[in-house]
C-alpha cells in the first residue's frame, strides 16, 4: 500500500516534469497531456516489454492514468498563476527517480535475473520516460548530459544488491538504495557534480 | 473484407504520407521507403507490442508491405511529375487517421479493456506512425503541436464507446465514431481549429 | 561458437561506433556507454521485441554487455591517445552490419516467415541500434540518409535467400550473404556510391 502511493505519487511527479517541458516546446493542450503520461508512464513500458511482463502495468490497472492526466491539468493550471517551484520539482523529481528506480530493479530480481541486467533494468525503468519526453520534444535526452542522474538510479541499485549480498535485509535494503539514490542526486544538485565530459 | 481494404487504404495514405516527409528531408531512395514503411505500420506495431499480440499484424500477413513499398515508389514518381495535391492528402490522412484509430480502439476492446486504455490504444494506433515519422526526422511531432488531430481520434473513439453503451449496434456505433474522427479533423483543417496552446 | 565470437565482434564494434558519436554530442562518461551499449544491442532488441523471442538475447546472457561497457572506455581512452583511425572503424562497421543483418535474417527464417519479414528484420537487426543512437543525439539517422548502407545489408540478405532457393547449402549460402553485404558497404565507402536523392 505504502509501495503503491510512492509509486503514484512517483508517476505524478514525472508527468508534472513533462508537462513543464511540453509547455516549454508550446505544444497545445493534448501534446502537454501526452507527454505528461509518456514521461510518467514511459521507463515501466519499456521495462514491462523488455522482460516480457504483460499485461503491462498501467493496461492491468488503469488508474494512474487518471492522476496523470490530472497532474498535467494541474501543471499547466499551476504555471499561470504562481512561479515554478524549481527546487520542490527537483527534489520530488529525485524521490520519482530512486522510487522506480528501486522497483524496477526489484521486478528484474523477482525474475531472478543477475547483477547487470538488475541494474540496467532499474536504471531504465527510472529514466526511460525522461529520455523518451526529451526525445518527443527534439532534446538530446538530458539524463545523458547532466550532472549526477542515471549514475545515481545505478550507484543505488548496486548499493541495494551489495546490502543484500551483506545479509541485510530486503526491506533495510532497499530502503538504503532509495536513500542513496536521492542523496545523491540531490548533492548533485545542490553542489554541481558532473560526471567527467571528454 | 471491406474493413481489409480500408485498412490497406490507410496504409497507403499513410505511407504517402511518410515518403513526402521523407523526400522533404533530402533522404536517399532507400531512406524514403523505410520511413514510408514505418509511418505506415508504426502505429499498429506499438498497439500489438503493448497489447502482446503475436505476431505482430505485418509479420503474420505481410502482404501490406509490398503495397507501402508500391507506394512510396509512386509518390517519388508523382511528386516529379504533377504537383503535390495538399488537400487531396490531408483528406485521405484523415481517413487514414479514423481507420487505425477505430481499428485500434476494437482490439483493444475485445480484449476486454477498460475506457481509458481503449481510448489511449486506438488513439496510439492512430497517431504512433506519424510520431515515429517525425522522430526519424527530427521534428517535434507533428500530431503534438497541431490543430485538433489526437484529439479529433481521442473525441471519435468516446463516440463510439458513449453509443454502444446507449444501446446502438456495434456496426453503427463503428461508423458514428469514424465518422466523426473525419469530420472533426477536416473541420479542423478547413476551419483551422486549434486546441489552445498555453 | 565462431559465430558467437563473430557476433561479440560486431557488438563490440558497434559500441564503439556509439561511443564516437557521444562524445561528440559532448555527453558525460556514462551517456557515452548508454549510448555505446545502445547501439550495440539495439538492433537486436528490437528484432526480439517484434519476433516475441524472450527472454531478449542480453538478458538471457548478458556476458556481452561487460564486453560493450570495456569498448567504450577503450574507446574514450583511445581517442584522448591516438588519431581516430576512420577507415578501420568503418571496416569494423561493415563486419558488424553483415553479421547483425544475417543472424537476424536467420531468426526469422526459422521461424518460419517469408521473403519480406525475412529481409526487413535482417535489416532492422543490421542498423536498428544505429537509428536509436542517431535518435538520440538528435541527428537523422545516417542510415536513411547515407551512400549504400541499410540497402547492402537488404542485398545480402536477398541474395543469401536467392543462394538457398537455387539450393546452395545453408552455411555457404550464409558467408555468402556476409560476404555480399561487406563487399558492397565497401563499395560504397571506397567510391562514394549513393542510392539517389530526389
Amino acid at each position: 500500500m505504502v509501495l503503491y502511493l510512492l509509486d503514484l505519487l512517483g508517476m505524478v511527479v514525472f508527468a508534472a516534469s513533462g508537462a513543464l517541458a511540453a509547455l516549454h516546446a508550446h505544444l497545445d493542450l493534448l501534446g502537454v497531456v501526452v507527454i505528461a503520461a509518456i514521461t510518467a508512464i514511459g521507463g515501466g513500458t519499456l521495462r514491462d516489454v523488455l522482460l516480457n511482463r504483460h499485461p503491462i502495468f498501467w493496461i492491468a490497472d488503469p488508474r494512474p492514468l487518471w492522476a496523470i492526466v490530472l497532474a498535467a491539468l494541474a501543471t499547466i493550471l499551476y504555471v499561470h498563476l504562481l512561479p515554478v517551484p524549481r527546487d520542490a520539482l527537483l527534489v520530488a523529481d529525485a524521490l520519482g527517480l530512486a522510487l522506480f528506480a528501486m522497483s524496477g530493479a526489484q521486478l528484474a530480481e523477482r525474475a531472478g535475473h543477475g547483477f547487470l541486467v538488475i541494474v540496467f533494468m532499474g536504471t531504465l525503468t527510472g529514466v526511460g520516460g525522461g529520455i523518451l519526453r526529451d526525445v518527443l520534444t527534439t532534446q538530446i535526452p538530458l539524463v545523458l548530459r547532466q550532472d549526477i542522474y542515471a549514475s545515481a538510479a545505478m550507484a543505488g541499485i548496486a548499493l541495494y544488491r551489495l546490502m543484500q549480498l551483506l545479509g541485510v535485509g530486503q526491506r533495510l535494503a532497499f530502503g538504503l538504495g532509495m536513500a542513496g539514490i536521492v542523496l545523491l542526486r540531490l548533492s548533485a544538485i545542490r553542489w554541481g557534480l558532473q560526471l567527467p565530459v571528454f
